[in-house]
C-alpha cells in the first residue's frame, strides 16, 4: 500500500514544522494498539476504551502526557478526530484534562472496574454487537429491542425517527440560553410549574396554532419529556379510568406499543390500509380509546383520508371514544399539502402529543400533549407524581426559539436537506434494491420498503430466522453486521405481511445513504443467489 | 409623602440627560394602572397581566412601544426590575420585542383567552393567594397540598429544601454549555442511554466516592429527574415485585410520602426520635422496605445514630429489607462531620437517591439512583418506559461542572452563604419566637420549630383550623395572608404531636429571614392575645 509511505512523509514533515514541545515518548507502539483489532464504526469508542485500560493498569500514570492527536492518528492510520474525540471522551470523564500546547495530560485512572451491566454501551463493543445482531433481532418484538437496537454501535445509522442531527442549532441554542441565564430571576432555579414553564406553554399554544391549525390556551399545554412519557402519562389515566385497551395502528410503532403494554394497557392492533386506519375494524374492536398517526403513518407513511377521518370522529362521538393524536412529524413534508390535525377538529375527543424529537433532536427530551378537558388535571397530577415537571433551562431556550422564530427558520433549513436525502434513497433503492416497493416517502423521515417475492430462507442460515416467518429480521441482522442499522419492517407488526424495511433516510448526508442502501442490497443478493 | 417630590425631581433630571428618542406617549396613567391594586410581593406578575391585558383589548395595539421601563417604575413607585422582568415576561412570551435606543415594542397579541385550569400559576394572583391560603392549608396532606404551596406567590419564601438560588452559577453553566455544544458529536443529538450519558454516570460515581464514601461503577449509576422520580421508579418495581408496603419516617417528607402513594404503595408511619427511625418499630411493622433519610432527617433534622444504623443493617439482613436511603442535602453540613450514607455500608440492601436540587437548583431535574444489582434491570427499563431517558445537554453540562472542579466550588461557596443564613434565623427565632425550641439545626437548609405551649385556637378563627388539632396549619395560613410561605411541621406528620413549623432558610438573604420570622411571630401573638 501507497498510504503507508504517504502518511511517513507527512510525518516527518510536520514533525520538522511542529512548534509544539519536544516529542512525547508515547504512541501507537508504547501503548501496543492495533487498530486492526478495532470493530468497524466503532474506532473512537475501541480507542478511548484502550486509552482507559492504559491508564487504569499503569502503563499512563497520572501526570503522563498523551500522544498529540495528529501523531497518533497517523500512527494508527485513523482519520484525527477518531482520536481527538477519543481524548474528548476521556477528558469528559475527568481523566485527562488540557489541550493547549502542553498536550493532553493524564489527571485521574478511571474508577476500578466494577459489575458491568448490559445497560451500558460502553461495553457494547463492535466485536460483541456483530456477535449480539441476531440475538438483538431475534428479541424481535420483546420489551426494549428498539432500546437495544438504538444503542448498538454501527457505521451507517438508518433507522427511522432521527432528523438530520449535524444541522442542530448549536449557535442558536447557545445564543438563546444566554439570554435565558441573563434574565430569569433566582426563584426560577426553584421548583416550577409541573405541567411546564407558561413561557414554553404560550410557544408551543402558538406554535400549534401557525403550524397545525390547533386552536389551544397555554393553559391545555402540558410540558412531557417526549411523546413517550406522554404516552406513559396518558395510559396510567386511562388505566385508572377503566380504559386497559387501546387500539393500535398495525402495523405501527414498536416502541409506542411497549410503551403502552409497560403501563399496563391492552393494546388491540387494528389494521391500515391504503386509506390509514380501518375504522370498521376500530369499531368491531370494541376499544374505547385508539392511538394513531394520522398525518404520516408509522411505518407506512399512509395518510388518514378525508371518510376515514369522518368515520373516526363519527366513532370517538358515538361510541364516546378517545383518539390519541401521535403528530410525531407532521412537520416534514415534500410533495404534498399539510394535513390538519385531528385535535384541530374535535378538541373534546382528541388527545394530541407532539415533541421537538423530529423538529430538533431526540436527545433534547421535550414534547407537548393536549388533553380533553376532563382528563386535564389527572393528566398534570400524574406529571407532577412522575418528576415534577420537566427541566427549567431547556423549556425556556426552546420558548425562545419558538418565539423568536428560530425554530421554523432551522425547520425550512432541514427541511430542504430532507428531502435531498430522501430523493438520494430513492434513487439508492432504485439501483440496489430493484425489487422493493416504496411506501409513504412524501413526508416525514423515513419511508417504508416492501418485497413482493418471499425471501430465500437460506440465505439468511446464519442468522437463525429461517423459521420464523418474519424473514426481514434476518435481512436487518445482516445488514447490522456489515455495520448498517435499519429496521425490519416486521417489527412494527402484529400480523404476518409481506417482508420489509423502514428506512431513516435524514440523519446522514446522501453518501451514507447510498452506501447503506447498497449494503442492503448486497446483504439481499446474498440471500437470493443466482441459480 | 416626600418620596413622590424625589420621584419628580430625579424624573425631570433623567428626561433632561435622556438622550434616546422622542418620549413614548404611555405611561401609567395611560393604561390606567394603579399599583395598589397589586398584591404585596406580585407586582411583577400583576404589571405583566395588565400589559397583557392591554395588549389583548387593543390599548397597547401591535407595533405601539411601551414606556422606557425607568419611566414606567418611577410613575408607579416600584423598582425598575419590577418593570423589566413584566416586559421580560411578556418578550419571552413573544408578545414584546427589543430592548434597544428604540424601546420595547408590541409584536404579537397574546392568543384569546381559553379556560383556566387550576395549576396556571399566572393566574394564581396573589389576591386570590390571600383568600385561597386557608383552603390551600385546609387541604393538608391531601394529594398535592406541597405542589400548590409551591405555586402560591408571596413576598417571602421560607419553604423548606431549596439552596440559595441566586448563587446558582450561571455563567460556568453556560461556559460548561458552550463546551458541551462545542465538542458533541451530531449522534449525540439522537436518542441516548436511557440510563443516563455515561460521562454523567461516571462524573456522578466520582462525585459521591469523594463526597459520600460510596463506592460505585458507573455502570450502577441511574440518571433520573431528580428524587421524586427515583421514588416512582422504585416504588413501580417494587410493587411488581409484590413490595406494597413501604415504611415511612414520621414525621417525614410529605411530597415523598405522596410520591409513594400515587404510585399504588402503603406507606407505613415508624417514629422517629432523637436517635432517628425506631428500628424496633419498623421491625414490628412487618414492612419490607423502608424510606429513610438517616444523613438529616427530614424535617427534624436527626442524624441516624451509630446504634440505629447498625440496627437498621441488621434488620435488613435478617428481614431481607430494603432501605430506600434519601441522601437529600447531605452536602450541606456546618457544625458537624460529615455521616457515612448507608449505601457504603451495605450496597445489595440499600438503594440510594441524590439529586442536584439542593446542590445547584431544583429546576434542573436532574438526580441519581444506585439500585441492589437484582433490582438494576427492572430501574432501568422502568426508567427507559418513563420517559427514554433525562435530556442530554443538561447531563453533560452537569458532568463537566463535576470533573472540572466548578461544582465543588459552588458548594464551598454557598455552605458558606447558607450557614451565615442559618445563623441569623437563629438569631431571628431567639428575637421573635421566643418560646420556640429549634431542631436540626447543624446542617442542611432547613431548622424545624416546635412549640411547648399549645397554640390558642382563638387566634386561628378565620383560618377554620381551630378543630382540626394541627393549629400549626393556622399559623402557616397567616403567615402566607402576610406574604411569608412556610410549611406547617403537621404537614410531615402522619400522628399528633406538639405544633411547629418547618423553616428554609438557604434561598433568601438574612434581611427576608429576619422580616419573614417577624411576620411570623406577629402572627404568633395575635393567636395568644395577652390577657
Amino acid at each position: 500500500m501507497s498510504r503507508s509511505k504517504d502518511v511517513q512523509v507527512q510525518r516527518s514533515k510536520e514533525a520538522a514544522g511542529d512548534t509544539a514541545p519536544a516529542p512525547v515518548a508515547l504512541g501507537s507502539d508504547f501503548l501496543q494498539l492495533d487498530i486492526g483489532q478495532a470493530p468497524p464504526g466503532c474506532r473512537t469508542e475501541w480507542l478511548a476504551d484502550r486509552l482507559r485500560e492504559a491508564i487504569a493498569d499503569g502503563r499512563l500514570p497520572v501526570g503522563s502526557r498523551l500522544p498529540a492527536s495528529r501523531v497518533l492518528a497517523e500512527e494508527l492510520r485513523v482519520a484525527r478526530g477518531v482520536v481527538t474525540e477519543a481524548y474528548q471522551r476521556l477528558a469528559e470523564a475527568g481523566q485527562v484534562a488540557g489541550r493547549g500546547r502542553l498536550g493532553t495530560t493524564v489527571v485521574a485512572a478511571p474508577p476500578a472496574p466494577g459489575p458491568v451491566t448490559a445497560t451500558d454501551p460502553g461495553e457494547a463493543t463492535g466485536t460483541a454487537a456483530g456477535a449480539a445482531a441476531g440475538a438483538l433481532f431475534e428479541a424481535g418484538a420483546r420489551e426494549g429491542a428498539v432500546s437495544a437496537l438504538r444503542a448498538a454501535p454501527c457505521r451507517i445509522d438508518l433507522s427511522p425517527g432521527v432528523p438530520d442531527l449535524a444541522a442542530f442549532p448549536r449557535a442558536a441554542w447557545l445564543r438563546a440560553e444566554r439570554a435565558v441565564l441573563g434574565s430569569l430571576p433566582p426563584s426560577g432555579f426553584g421548583y416550577g410549574d409541573a405541567q411546564g414553564a407558561p413561557e414554553l406553554r404560550t410557544a408551543v399554544a402558538e406554535w400549534l396554532a401557525r403550524s397545525r391549525g390547533i386552536r389551544a390556551d397555554p393553559g391545555e399545554v402540558i410540558v412531557v419529556a417526549g411523546v413517550a412519557q406522554a404516552l406513559g402519562l396518558l395510559g396510567a389515566v386511562l388505566l385508572a379510568n377503566g380504559v386497559d385497551r387501546i387500539a393500535f395502528e398495525d402495523p405501527g410503532s414498536l416502541g409506542a406499543r411497549q410503551q403502552l403494554e409497560y403501563g399496563g394497557i391492552t393494546t388491540v392492533p387494528v389494521p391500515v390500509d391504503e386509506g390509514g386506519l380501518r375504522v370498521d375494524a376500530l369499531r368491531a374492536s370494541g376499544a374505547k380509546a385508539a392511538l394513531l398517526t394520522p398525518a404520516h403513518q408509522f411505518p407506512t407513511g399512509v395518510v388518514l383520508d378525508g371518510e376515514r377521518r369522518r368515520a373516526l370522529l363519527r366513532w370517538a362521538a358515538e361510541e364516546d371514544g378517545l383518539i390519541i393524536e401521535d403528530d410525531y412529524d407532521a412537520e416534514h413534508r415534500y410533495d404534498r399539502t399539510p394535513v390538519p390535525a385531528l385535535r384541530s377538529l374535535l378538541a373534546e375527543r382528541v388527545c394530541y402529543a407532539g415533541s421537538v424529537s423530529k423538529l430538533l433532536a431526540p436527545a433534547l427530551r421535550v414534547g407537548w400533549l393536549l388533553v380533553p378537558p376532563h382528563h386535564h388535571e389527572a393528566v398534570v397530577t400524574a406529571k407532577r407524581n412522575a418528576d415534577l415537571g420537566n427541566a427549567l433551562l431547556p423549556q425556556l431556550v426552546l420558548a425562545h426559539l419558538m418565539t423568536s422564530g428560530e425554530l421554523e427558520r432551522h425547520l425550512r433549513f432541514v427541511r430542504r436537506r430532507h428531502r435531498a436525502r430522501r430523493d438520494a434513497m430513492l434513487r439508492a433503492i432504485g439501483t440496489h434494491l430493484p425489487g422493493a416497493r416504496v411506501h409513504g416517502a412524501a413526508a416525514g423521515l423515513h419511508l417504508t420498503v416492501t418485497f413482493d417475492t418471499p425471501f430465500e430462507d437460506t440465505g439468511f442460515e446464519d442468522t437463525g430466522f429461517e423459521d420464523t416467518g418474519f424473514a426481514d429480521t434476518g435481512l436487518a441482522a445482516a445488514a447490522l453486521d456489515a455495520g448498517v442499522k435499519v429496521h425490519p419492517l416486521s417489527w412494527h407488526r402484529v400480523r404476518p405481511g409481506p417482508p420489509g424495511l423502514v428506512l431513516g433516510y435524514a440523519a446522514g448526508p446522501a453518501s451514507e445513504i447510498e452506501e447503506g442502501v447498497a449494503v442492503l442490497g448486497a446483504a439481499l443478493r446474498r440471500s437470493r443467489p443466482t441459480r
